[in-house]
């Protein structure tokens, strides 16, 4: 792998945001819970495993417990970040559920992370002990190839992407990378980003993977100020997506099936909210209403009507991962509807840096409720029932209760 | 319904062709002929029924036979059209299959129609007796929303695109519309188009679908000369495909299941043949590496490594219609690629005359089998096993005898 000084240069927003994050980190609210779980970081012997607690699947049955794990020694290119917060995330009873395919136990889930840097491998400059630090989908990749170095990590050509949870991992004492409902991680440097300190770490957290995930086909949307843009589902990523849109000039028509979200959604700015039924017949008024739709919604539903909403030849962008990861489409309803169809995973590592900076810089707050970890199974049947409201937070000091 | 009369400016492009279309239709080669079958035309009873022999299917079991039926009378927006050449569309067959839902039989296929117009009505002004015409998928439509009234009636917006065989037509006498595999056709005006003399009739009938179908996406593309464009499937639509995307200036890379068909796709210019194997492994080279991709592949098969040719932010369109018309994406995979993907349905009236006059003026010419009325099953039957080379095409003479 390569050296982190060698990262290839990225877009001009990112050199300065990069240079903003920096600056913040000089500046910690409380420097001294910053090195509270982690007096000798800087001293103590860097080759040791990193003792971590906390909660895991064991099986597909949806319920997590504690667990008590180790992860690999801060090697010359990581960071180790203390834990505070971590944000609950439809993928995440996905994955675990088996979904997406079968997975190896105890896994830790988790990626939308916040939290302190407690320690630095010697190559490390981007960030320093004290650094606000968080850490998304994606922990390393090959660092090498054209998306790579181009900061689509995600889409690394050598198929090395190596996402935050249940991801085969030799450098894992478990074997699998685990996620964020824990005490700590150790990710290379490169894959973390700064929280600057005008934003709470508890509000960074969802940023993460909400925040990012619509966030980056919105700005690559490019819309114009007034452009009708919809946003179907709205939960912990759609919920962001209509705060985002709105902050861009879009005039926002959230589609929910929730009634009781109605005047939330009003609050953050969307033009209208349309309560979708069953027989989707409310929708056909927006029929070839919209110049363009992300779509968040995380089951298998009916997408032809949703796709009817935006007019011909705009585009649309599906960011839900259903079970299976399976889109059923009619092609004649699609050539009918003239619409092109793409789908977008996460974002990059500078985008996703970017979208930290915008929403602290512009005051774009994902709504969040609190929780411990004993209550973390509760949230997820809440999640799935979709009674959150809109994004669980876990405080990570009750996994070392 | 609009008069023709009323009919909405269309594009630049559109009105130099009617006028090039007009002039041409003045220099009929041999007027005689063209009269043959209806010496009476102008003088007789315009309410009567018009008698029309062809073949038709009777059941979902892919045979067809011969048949005597009745059309319409020609109305006031009416054209006669005494139909030289039809030729084979793999659409007809599934159609008659039942493929795409159930049929109402006797039915008549044929899209891909050419003659000679025998009877105008009162209010016709587009066409003259004796005019070369054409005839595609489509024969009326609402003409008064927005898409009928810019260019797109085959995607009318009431719904009331109707398409040439199978769909139920009060005005005709068997109750749905009957197709090009007979010896006449009565249409309304607008959805015919003029046939210039320096193209034979027999290699005009495809462009009315194959040569629309690919023409329509391409030319939306608006790739730059030089691009590497993507042709899938060689086939009727694929083979008109390539020879359309070389004379546009893109580099073409084919990719085809049947080896034999290499020498002949080099010949039409294409840059690289792909002789696709069942793991797809001769593709990998080629990902990432297209502008663009049509597909025009009809049947249901794995259009991931396909999409995968594209490169990040590409658009890729599909153009064949599989059985019930369904796809089956991943949408990982989709999000991995970063694909536009979307699906097109021939195209409209302006543009289908377009590409009759560009094929006309660019010396683009179908690969054409004749055949007569007797070697349609046969001809289906090669269709199915990939042996047409590349468009059969019926001489509407022998469903006389
Ligand atoms: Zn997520
Ligand atoms: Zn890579
Ligand atoms: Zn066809
Ligand atoms: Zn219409």
């Amino acid at each position: 792998m390569k050296e982190n000084g060698k990262q290839p240069s990225r877009r001009r927003f990112i050199q300065q945001t990069a240079m903003a994050g920096a600056g913040a980190s000089l500046l910690l609210s409380n420097p001294l819970q910053a090195f509270s779980q982690n007096d000798h970081s800087n001293t103590r012997n860097m080759s040791q495993n990193i003792k971590s607690k906390g909660y895991a699947a064991v099986d597909t049955s949806g319920k997590l417990q504690p667990w008590e794990f180790e992860r690999r020694p801060v090697g010359d290119n990581d960071i180790q970040i203390d834990i505070k917060y971590a944000s609950i995330c439809h993928s995440d009873i996905h994955q675990m559920k088996g979904h997406w395919g079968p997975q190896k136990y105890p896994q830790v889930p988790g990626h939308e992370i916040a939290g302190i840097v407690t320690a630095v491998g010697k190559n490390v400059t981007k960030f320093k002990v004290g650094d606000r630090a968080g850490v998304g989908c994606m922990v390393d990749s090959c660092m090498e190839c054209d998306s790579c170095q181009h900061g689509e990590e995600h889409y690394c050509e050598n198929g090395q992407t190596l996402f935050t949870y249940g991801y085969p991992d030799k450098k894992s004492p478990t074997g699998i990378t685990q996620g964020g409902y824990s005490t700590n991680i150790v990710v290379r440097d490169h894959f973390a980003v700064h929280i600057p300190e005008h934003i709470s770490l508890q509000e960074a957290a969802p940023l993460l993977c909400a925040g990012i995930t619509t966030y980056s086909p919105l700005i690559k949307e490019d819309f114009k100020i007034g452009d009708k843009v919809g946003v179907a589902g709205i939960g912990g990523l759609g919920h962001m997506a209509v705060k985002l849109a709105v902050s861009k000039g879009a005039e926002v028509y959230a589609f929910t099936t929730s009634p009781d979200k109605v005047e939330d959604i009003k609050s953050w700015g969307a033009k209208e909210v349309i309560v979708v039924d069953e027989a989707f017949k409310n929708m056909h008024p927006y029929n070839k209403k919209l110049d363009y739709m992300i779509c968040t919604i995380p089951y298998q539903f009916n997408v032809a009507p949703y796709v009817a909403c935006v007019k011909p030849y705009g585009n649309f962008t599906y960011v839900g991962m259903p079970e299976g990861f399976q889109i059923n489409l009619s092609n004649i309803a699609l050539a009918a509807t003239r619409v092109n169809f793409n789908a977008s995973l996460i974002g990059g590592m500078p985008e996703t840096q970017e979208v930290v900076h915008y929403c602290a810089d512009n005051g774009i707050r994902p709504e969040i409720q609190m929780i411990s970890a004993e209550q973390i199974n509760d949230a997820w049947e809440k999640v799935v029932n979709k009674e959150a409201r809109y994004r669980y937070v876990i405080d990570a000091a009750t996994f070392e209760s």
